[in-house]
């Protein structure tokens, strides 16, 4: 198996030697039955979490559990969107590993969250090339879809265009900074990453009067393809945008030898704040609703509740055309931006929020994850508690009847992050943010995290919110700065 | 051969029979040398074209020739983009016949404009199946790509999105009714196509505050795809519309049988109706230049001339994303319908051309003819005459070098059209209008042209024309109306 495995990774040097080595060190099976109960003991002290309801508890325990499982052991490989538990997706690596499961690993296993980034870094030559493809002569263009770095999407328009995973994955890598403070990955990688990413963004886009636009991209909702500024990839390309100059600026006496490198000038950094700057970001301003892009909420109206059940996922049963053209979501878009960002406020929050949530089939299960997190951001509890069920038991019960190609590990990330970032209303900025949601559903949850190296135990009880830490630690809660020593107990706010 | 052709073509009943009958009557090789003749001498006694430049006169009469003989006997088969003469395109037809070629017939030879147009007709059941197939319960849509009437685009973005081709077919029977007042073909076939093709159109778009819509559409510049309200799509959309709308009305005695059995009600013209006189038409007011599309001016601009000789045609050296974003065109767009309807006032139509034909890189051989006749319109004689040069002998002098694949059958009905519409300003209305262009490359031309079942030769002698008939003949010339009862000459307007 782990033979096979390899035959599908990046290369990997000394590849015989290495094999070689481990079967001279071959030991007795108690040995790595040891072994193994180190690693998994290890893993749920870091990991666990504890929630009351039954259910959703086993249900989240069990999703984590096959998160740590999902064979991205070596910094040589990623998690497959269906782990290594099916054949769905064929073993392909997606945005799912940093946008969804990533910050699961950054909480509890920030070693491993720089595993899976390191391949990025790894497969940076190729991303290289594909940015030559697409027409870009300089930086680099993650592809959408691979295993040995090499671009592999068979439909451009709901592949290679979406060039959102290149800040996707530079958001990846400013939480993981942001929880770490690891400077020397960021010195050494992921830096480097950072730059050539948005290099590619930068020359991918344009600025004219209006300000810099991305044309000829498709965001997360794979229903609606090939538009023009997507606000959830200006958004994220803003903020990719913006972190890569500031870091480069705050960490000029090394950041210096990494853009000397990529002969990366600092007309260029110029270009990149500017282009921060001006990000286009189009907002309907008579109803106060985030515009997905260009001309969504201009297509013709399509009326999701009418279309037979058995119509669903709409991409098995109509023509793109058809559904490119009508304002049906696939999947959460806006409102991922909205999720990770966080820094919108309340009513075109709402208003964006229930524009799309209408429009949404869901036929992603990246869906309702993040929809759920607005739900817990916005109060809307009973809602937020429908979907963090279906989420949690995704693959448990087999909701989408898909759940013999592979568990959905994207979800299975996305569950926790319904707890995480849902219910604890956790944000990875500079220092640790936390805005627990109002529920009634739940009594008492708890979660396990690190956080710049302390370990960290939070609980929910009875509407307190207890965070014991193994050293002094940073807080903003509910926008409050809060210096904790050891522990620290509030009220969850009442929306 | 023969047989081959049938292999390819939509169903022929009794076909055996008709084989056998065939054979039954074999004749005298004499006899079938005798036939074919008389069949050349009324093609030229119909079509000849005469003009003071031995180059182009070989060139366009070897053009129209090749038109002739390109395989289209019956009304079971069409045009393909090569005729018969390469196996580029793989024999498929395209718009490329109603568009590019069907003038020449309908001018020269109306019964084989009907046959062609009949083809349609014929495979109108599979362009039902195909609306559905696009997500349109109503209509029909005309195939982009096809032999047996059954859409064989292979990539839909510059393929099925062509939704012109639906007005583009509707352009032809317009024109060919027009020249030919053919009202019994209307009511049988024509108006059947027209009301099919023109009801897909209005459930394809969709009507909102600004006026009625055609998104998700591909207008003839296939280097940008999937746009909204392409200036081109739906200007030809509001003048099938119209024409339809009003020819019913006209004709309610007989076209009310069609709308029976097709189901049609008033509502659905009276939404015709609406769907044209508040058709989307996009104009930069600012500019004074019409917009492609919504996005088109907007987008990145691309200097084609520092595109190196060897990098085109674009589409099969750059990445369909890095073309769709930039400012650049395959071919003619919005012109096409600048001249095909010729109802653009100057000096948008100046500004319009001048815009765009700066960054048509001509990619596709339907350009230049059109652009071409473009710039006689507008008094630019000595591009005209560049490109008239180029149109006429691109086949004969291989300048594509792409003849080895067969000849471009579009470009042959193209370089015609330089000569009918460019030089002498022909337009197919309800009556023949005329507005020779004023040039000084050629000091005499002629052309024998049928209108109004009446043979009528037009010629241009030292910048004199002079138009004989063999009976009484309406013409509007530069805007005046005139009565012709045998002969009438006049000045060539200088511009």
């Amino acid at each position: 198996f782990e033979h096979l495995m390899f035959g599908g990774s990046v290369n990997v040097p000394n590849f015989d030697e290495k094999m070689a080595l481990d079967l001279k060190h071959t030991q007795s099976f108690e040995t790595y039955l040891e072994h193994e109960k180190e690693i998994k003991a290890k893993f749920w002290k870091y990991a666990d979490i504890d929630i009351d309801d039954p259910m959703i508890d086993q249900s989240l325990r069990y999703n984590i559990y096959q998160l740590h499982q999902s064979g991205a052991n070596d910094e040589k490989r990623h998690i497959a969107a269906k782990g290594i538990s099916g054949e769905g997706y064929e073993g392909h690596y997606f945005w799912d590993t940093e946008a969804y499961m990533l910050p699961f690993f950054i909480l509890t296993h920030p070693k491993q969250a720089k595993s899976l980034l390191m391949y990025r870094y790894h497969t940076l030559d190729e991303a290289r090339l594909e940015a030559h493809n697409l027409g870009v002569s300089r930086g680099a263009k993650i592809p959408w879809r691979t295993i040995n770095g090499k671009e592999s999407s068979p439909y451009y328009p709901a592949g290679s265009a979406q060039v959102h995973i290149n800040s996707d994955i530079a958001h990846a890598i400013k939480t993981y900074y942001y929880a770490t403070r690891d400077d020397q990955f960021m010195a050494e990688f992921g830096l480097e990453i950072l730059l050539e990413t948005a290099i590619f963004l930068l020359e991918y886009g344009h600025f004219n009067d209006q300000g810099f636009h991305l044309y000829g991209v498709t965001g997360p909702d794979e229903y609606t393809a090939i538009v023009n500024d997507n606000y959830y990839t200006n958004k994220m390309a803003q903020a990719h945008f913006s972190f890569t100059y500031d870091y480069v600026t705050k960490h000029y006496d090394k950041a210096h030898q990494v853009l000397e490198k990529l002969s990366i000038s600092v007309e260029d950094l110029t270009m990149m704040k500017k282009a921060s700057d001006e990000m286009t970001l189009l907002i309907d301003q008579h109803k106060k609703i985030i515009k997905q892009d260009q001309s969504f909420m201009d297509k013709k109206e399509l009326d999701i509740q009418s279309i037979p059940k058995d119509h669903f996922p709409l991409l098995l049963n109509y023509h793109p055309l058809h559904i490119y053209k009508h304002q049906v979501l696939k999947q959460a878009d806006t409102m991922v931006a909205l999720v990770f960002l966080n820094d919108v406020e309340k009513t075109l929050y709402q208003n964006t929020f229930d524009y799309y949530l209408k429009r949404t089939t869901h036929d992603s299960s990246l869906s309702k994850c993040i929809y759920g997190i607005s739900a817990y951001h916005l109060g809307l509890h009973e809602l937020a508690y429908e979907y963090f069920k279906y989420v949690a038991t995704l693959d448990l019960e087999d909701r989408k009847k898909y759940t013999r190609y592979g568990l959905h590990a994207a979800n299975l990330g996305g569950s926790y992050l319904m707890l995480a970032y849902g219910l604890f209303g956790i944000r990875m900025k500079e220092i640790l943010h936390l805005e627990p949601a109002y529920q009634k559903e739940f009594k008492t949850a708890s979660i396990h995290i690190t956080y710049h190296q302390k370990n960290i135990h939070i609980s929910l009880k009875d509407s307190k919110i207890t965070l014991t830490s193994d050293g002094p630690i940073e807080l903003m809660v509910y926008g409050k700065h809060v210096l904790v020593e050891a522990s620290y107990t509030f009220g969850v706010k009442v929306n």
